[in-house]
């Protein structure tokens, strides 16, 4: 089902570079991003001791990322194209990284655990809108 | 129901310099601060013409308060009362104003008047916190 | 000396909700809220150990609301006197509680004495940008 | 010369995943970022009519973007090689179409124009930054 963010990207559907943009895909994508936006600024500070800075900046850089993919979707009329999907590949990139590093730490933080289960969730949906749009351009 | 990230929240709970967070309420205000976001950044580019200096300046004002807003609430070890509180008491503000100036455009312009309920419910969310926050904090 | 963004602010002083604001005044509290937040950027991973949580989620927050400021007062034409008071209210006492944290571990590191020192600098440029809005503000 | 946030970053270069980055070529992208981010945020609002939807969306993404690079570059603990170089080919393509879309509008606007130029030069410095990495990368 539409929520509020999608039915009022809805009627600027016609302002799109992409016509064709399946906004059930994009709805799902910018949820993917909020919720390992939100996933990643809980668990940043959730390790303590020698691997802290590590977690800590790989997990703000995954948020900081999240954010602006998920703000470049918003944004139908400003979207372009290649560097879209130039970041695209960031944030999918940085979110398996972030899955990774997160990983590290599921033994004994259940909440690391989880944050990586978010930035798979996101680094996935990312995949799929890359693909969707890759497969949908214009043949030069 | 709690959210994941409402669960990992809850897992920090003992750190938190207020012990007596309400949760739910604060989960409540976290997903109207998200959606407000999105929406306002949806609204920002929506009026064209005379205004549209100060809508879009509105629209993403309000926008990069909410993300600041939200990501202080999900930072629950780093939360200082008095400028949790401050924040509060701004972002409300800002969101009223932001409300105000969509309603102008309500008429012409749908996803306006959907942007000013997301705002409001932001406002309300972030008074019903700012209550709760004042009434239980200690005493001088 | 005014830099390219203060020229460019310049150019829309004419719309500018306060037509008396002080440009030199506005470009050193965002120039100092810019250095705030990048100070506090690389500040939040160099506590660890215990008190680490404490520190990084309080830099981190320093940032996000440094940045928020940051752009409001870019935004000229979006400017609203109330909002924009409460917010820099906020940043003002963020900024200070920050700098208070980071002083705590100045003696171990250097960069948190020097974080702790733009924080305080944001904070003056804050309560000027303050008290001088409030001055020009029309009376009731 | 050094200036205070690559003071705060010397201290931190040990820890960094790339030993023998070149912490003034840094400075210059992390400004040149800065930079374009405070540009692009006051001309976002600067063009009305027909084409102030795209104008504005291009110029906040390249601001968001440019924020993002900038915190990745900030934090040195956290550098994924890897998102990293895609990150910094996405904020190229993206301050590159956005000096594009101002360039249409500089004849109108002098601030379009500064906005350009504002994004050609953290183009140029991340291209500059980007060429460093894949150098100093380890081959497989």
């Amino acid at each position: 089902m539409m929520n509020m963010t999608m039915q009022m990207m809805e009627m600027h559907a016609a302002e799109m570079p992409m016509r064709n943009m399946d906004l059930a895909m994009m709805q799902e994508c910018i949820e993917a991003c909020s919720a390992c936006e939100q996933a990643c600024t809980v668990c940043a500070s959730c390790v303590t001791g020698e691997d802290s800075a590590i977690h800590m900046e790989t997990c703000m850089n995954t948020a900081d990322m999240c954010n602006t993919m998920m703000r470049m979707m918003l944004r139908s009329a400003g979207m372009h194209m290649e560097s879209m999907t130039a970041m695209l590949q960031a944030t999918m990139t940085q979110c398996n990284a972030c899955a990774e590093e997160c990983m590290k730490h599921a033994d004994m933080h259940e909440d690391c655990r989880m944050c990586a289960e978010a930035c798979r969730q996101c680094a996935m949906a990312c995949q799929k809108m890359m693909d969707a749009m890759t497969t949908s351009m214009p043949m030069g």
